[in-house]
C-alpha cells in the first residue's frame, strides 16, 4: 500500500479547479477528483472534468449527482438568461444571476463526505477571491469557517484520526496569475471548459462572466487560449 | 402576501425531525419541509416524511436527490449489515456503522441553498445530542459552527438581507422528553418512521439503534408507540 497522502480535489473541469488539482499533484498528493452533476446548464463541463482528471493523473474520478435544479434560484440551473458582455472590471461588483445558492457549501459537504470515506482530511478547491465574480462562498473567511465546522462534523475528526484542511491555493491570485501557474504546472488548457452557456456547435459563448474573466486572464498572462469562442 | 416568517425544516419522517417541525409550526413559522433522498436503504422514510408534512400543515414539501450511495462509507447506504440488538445504554458510545459521512453537513447545505431561494434564514433540524446514537454532527458545537459558516456563505447574508439561524430545539432533550413534547404538539406518531432496516411486510425491525432508542423513549415517557415491530 502506498504511503502517498490522498486529497479530494473538487474538479469542475474549469481553469481554476484544474489548476488547483495540478497544485495538489505538485505537492505530492494522490488526487481523487470529485465532480458534482448538479443540473448545471453547462453540463459539458463534466466531460472536461473527466478529461482533466485523466490528463493530470487522478487516481479516481467520482461524479456525484445533487439535484440543485430542484432548489432553483440561479441562472445556471434554471431558464433565466446568463448575463453577457459585462465589463470585466464590473464583474466582481455585486452577486450575479449565475450565483448558485450555497453551491460551494454543498460541494465541500460532498467532498468532506468522500474524504472521510477515503480516510483523508485534505480537500482542494479552486476558489478565487480576486476575480471571484462576486460569489460570497469564494472568500477566505468563508473557507476558514467551513474548515472549522468540518473539523467538528466527522467521525474521523471526533475520534482524532483526521484533521480537515481546506486547501484553496488560488484564493488570492488574479486570473492572469492562475493562467501562468497552470501553464508551469502543465495543465492542458485545451481540455478545460469555463463557459456557463455553451453556444450551438459546442463552442464557448465568449461573453458570459466566466468566458470574459478567462479571456482577460489569458490576455494579461500573454498566453494563448486554445479554446474557440463563438463571439 | 402573508407576513408569516418562513422556515426550512429538514424532515426525514422520523420522530425527531417531525417534532422539530411541529416546534417550528408552534413558533408561528410557515414550514417548508425538505427531505433528502440520499440512497438510504430505509427509503420508506420518505413516504413518512410526505405524510408528516401534510399532517403538520407544511406549505411545501421538497425532496432533493443527493447520491450519497456513490460516496459510500455507511451501513445505511451500502450492503453492510445494520447493527442490531445493542443495549440502549451503549448506543451512544462510539460512532456506529450507520453513521453516514458528513450527512448533516450535506443536509444542512441543501437546506441553506433552499432557504436562500425562499428568502429565509431560519432552518430547523431535529438533531439530538443526548440520545444521539454517537453521531458527531448532532452536537451543539457542530451546529454552532455550521451556523457561523452559513452566515458567510450566501449572497443574501453578504448583502445583509438574511441572518442564518439553525434551530435545533431537541438538541438537549432525551428521547422520552421528545416523545412527550411531540405528544403535546400533536405529532401523529403513527405517521412517522424511525427504523433503519425495514423488515419484510413493511414493519419496523425493532432491533436497530433507531428502533431501540425510539422504543425506550416511548416506554420512559409512558406513551404508547402505535408502530408495529417485527421483533
Amino acid at each position: 500500500m502506498s504511503s502517498q497522502r490522498r486529497a479530494v480535489c473538487l474538479l469542475s473541469g474549469g481553469l481554476d479547479s484544474s489548476t488547483a488539482m495540478a497544485v495538489a499533484r505538485q505537492e505530492g498528493f494522490d488526487c481523487c477528483a470529485l465532480s458534482i452533476d448538479y443540473g448545471q446548464r453547462h453540463r459539458v463541463e463534466l466531460e472536461a472534468a473527466a478529461r482533466v482528471a485523466l490528463s493530470l493523473g487522478a487516481s479516481r474520478h467520482l461524479v456525484v449527482r445533487v439535484d440543485l435544479r430542484a432548489i432553483g434560484g440561479s441562472a445556471l440551473t434554471g431558464e433565466d438568461p446568463v448575463p453577457k458582455g459585462r465589463e470585466p472590471a464590473r464583474i466582481g461588483q455585486g452577486v450575479p444571476a449565475t450565483y448558485v445558492p450555497a453551491r460551494n457549501t454543498v460541494f465541500l459537504a460532498c467532498a468532506l463526505a468522500w474524504a472521510e470515506t477515503l480516510e483523508t482530511g485534505d480537500l482542494f478547491i479552486g476558489v478565487n477571491a480576486l476575480d471571484y465574480s462576486g460569489y460570497p462562498d469564494c472568500r477566505p473567511e468563508y473557507v476558514q469557517a467551513f474548515e472549522r465546522m468540518a473539523n467538528l462534523a466527522t467521525k474521523a475528526g471526533v475520534e482524532g484520526r483526521l484533521r480537515v484542511s481546506i486547501h484553496a491555493p488560488l484564493i488570492q491570485l488574479s486570473k492572469a496569475q492562475i493562467v501562468r501557474w497552470a501553464h508551469e504546472l502543465g495543465v492542458e488548457f485545451r481540455l478545460t471548459w469555463s463557459c456557463y452557456d455553451p453556444a450551438p456547435g459546442g463552442r464557448a459563448c465568449g461573453q458570459c462572466d466566466s468566458c470574459l474573466l478567462r479571456r482577460k486572464g489569458f490576455s494579461e498572462a500573454g498566453i494563448e487560449d486554445p479554446l474557440e469562442y463563438a463571439l
